[in-house]
C-alpha cells in the first residue's frame, strides 16, 4: 500500500493511494489541486549519505568513502511533493539529487545486517538539493550546501516495505523540464540499506520516523528558476519540485 | 527569570527558579528528587560549533576556522540535567565540552549582526560530549563523534536574554568529581553570538526553539564511568551529568 500525508480543509490527513488517486481515511477521493502534499511521514532524524554511489563520487572528483559518510539535515529543509525550492541569487551551481529514502518503522539499536530490513517501515523519494558553491571537500557537505530551507522535497508516497521486497535494485531517474538528465540504479550503492542501518544503529538508536537518504548516482546538472524537476524511483513514486528565484520566493502573497 | 522543564507526577511542567528552588506554575515548591529534569526547551534544530575557541583548536592541533564550522545534532543526543551518559566500552577517549547554549526565541532570516540579539530568547548550558576516537580531521566531527544517544546534556535553567545583557563575557568551567579541569570565557569565542546568528540566518531560517551550542575552550580531559561532570556558565547554571559504562546503561531496570 502507498501512504501519504496532506493538508486538506484545514487539517492534516493520512491518505492512501487508490488507482493513482488520493483517498481519505473516510473513503472520499480527492482531486489534485484540492489539497497540499506534505512529506509522507513526520520526520525524526534525517540522515543523508555523501558519495554513496561510486560514479557520483568520481563526478565530484572525490574518492569513494571507506565508511559511510553521513550528515544530518535540519527540519527546516523538509518539504512535500509539488513544493517550490529557492535557488539563491548568489549561487553559481545548484543541483538536484534523486535518492531512495528509507523510513524507519521500529526502534533499533545494534541491529545486525541480517535483521536490518525488519525495522524499515517503507520507502519514499527524496530530492536532496545542493548548493555546490560551498562543497569544499570530501568531508564537508556543510550547512550552506545542504541545509537551506525547503531544499529536501520528500514524497509523495511512502510504499510499505512489504510491497517492495528488493529496494536494492530499483531504477532512479531525474527529468528537468521533461528531459531525462540522471539515470541510475540502487544496485550501485556503495553501502546498501542493511549496511547503513547496521552502521548507524551501532552508535546511536534509530527511531520510527527517522529517514535515511541513501545518496545519488551520477548525472547532476545545474538547475535554474522556472525548472520543473521530477525525481523518480521505480515502483515508489515520482516527486515533483519547481525551482524559483529570490523574487518569487520572497514575494508577498 | 530562570525557566526549566521537568517531568513531575506523570506530566511535563514548565517551572521557574525561586531562590534556588523549583516552583511549579501553580506556586508549589518542589524538592530535588521528586521530579526529573528535562531540557529547558523543546529543541528544534540544534547547531553545534566546531573549534570556536582558538585555544581549543590549538589543543586539537587544528587551525582556527575562517568561517563558522557548524554541524547539526540529532534529537537522540539531547538529555536533561542530572542524566546519565554512556561511555561506550570501545571508546578510547571521551571528553566533555562546556558550552554556552543560545536559544532562539523569534523567527529570523537574514538577521544583521546589529539585530541578532533581538531574536535570542535566552541562554542555557550544554555539555557537548565527544568520542574523540573518530575525530578524523578539521572538517569532520562525524556522527560517531557527536551523535551518540544522550551525549548532549542541556540545562537545567534557561535564563532570559534580558537578564544576561553581556553573554560575550561569561566564565565557563568544568569540574570532574569536584576538581576543576576546564576554565575559559565566552570572550574568547572566534565567532561571537551576533556573528553566528547573522551567518546561519543568511542561508536558512532560524526558528524559536533552535539552539546554538557555541563551542568550548581548551581544557578537555578523558572521562570514565562513574565520573560526575559539572559544566557551568557564570550567571546561568551548573549542569550535572554522570558517566556510566555499557553494563549500567543497558542494565535491566
Amino acid at each position: 500500500m502507498k501512504h501519504g500525508r496532506i493538508s486538506y480543509n484545514g487539517a492534516v490527513h493520512q491518505v492512501t493511494e487508490d488507482s493513482g488517486r488520493v483517498r481519505l481515511a473516510d473513503g472520499r477521493l480527492l482531486q489534485e489541486g484540492d489539497f497540499q502534499w506534505l512529506p509522507p511521514v513526520e520526520v525524526g532524524t534525517v540522515f543523508a549519505l555523501g558519495l554513496n554511489y561510486a560514479d557520483h563520487a568520481r563526478e565530484l572528483a572525490f574518492k569513494a568513502p571507506e565508511v559511510p559518510l553521513v550528515f544530518l539535515k535540519g527540519p527546516n529543509t523538509i518539504t512535500g511533493h509539488n513544493a517550490k525550492t529557492r535557488r539563491p541569487a548568489d549561487a553559481t551551481y545548484m543541483h538536484y539529487e534523486c535518492e531512495l529514502a528509507v523510513v524507519i518503522g521500529k526502534t533499533g539499536k545494534n541491529v545486525a545486517k541480517a535483521d536490518a530490513m525488519d525495522i524499515v517501515a517503507g520507502y519514499t523519494v527524496a530530492n536532496d538539493y545542493a548548493i555546490r558553491d560551498y562543497l569544499e571537500n570530501y568531508y564537508r557537505p556543510n550547512l550552506r550546501v545542504k541545509n537551506r530551507d525547503a531544499c529536501t522535497p520528500l514524497g509523495p508516497w511512502l510504499v510499505d516495505a512489504a510491497d517492495l521486497p528488493n529496494p536494492g535494485a530499483l531504477k532512479l531517474s531525474t527529468r528537468v523540464n521533461g528531459k531525462t538528465t540522471q539515470e541510475g540504479t540502487t544496485a550501485d550503492m556503495i553501502f546498501d540499506i542493511p549496511t547503513l542501518i547496521e552502521y548507524l544503529s551501532s552508535f546511536m538508536t534509530l527511531n520510527p520516523g527517522d529517514v535515511i537518504l541513501t545518496g545519488t548516482p551520477e548525472g547532476l546538472a545545474d538547475v535554474k528558476p522556472g525548472d520543473v524537476i521530477e525525481t523518480e524511483v521505480e515502483n515508489i513514486c515520482c516527486l515533483v519540485n519547481t525551482i524559483v528565484d529570490d523574487q518569487t520566493w520572497f514575494a508577498p502573497v
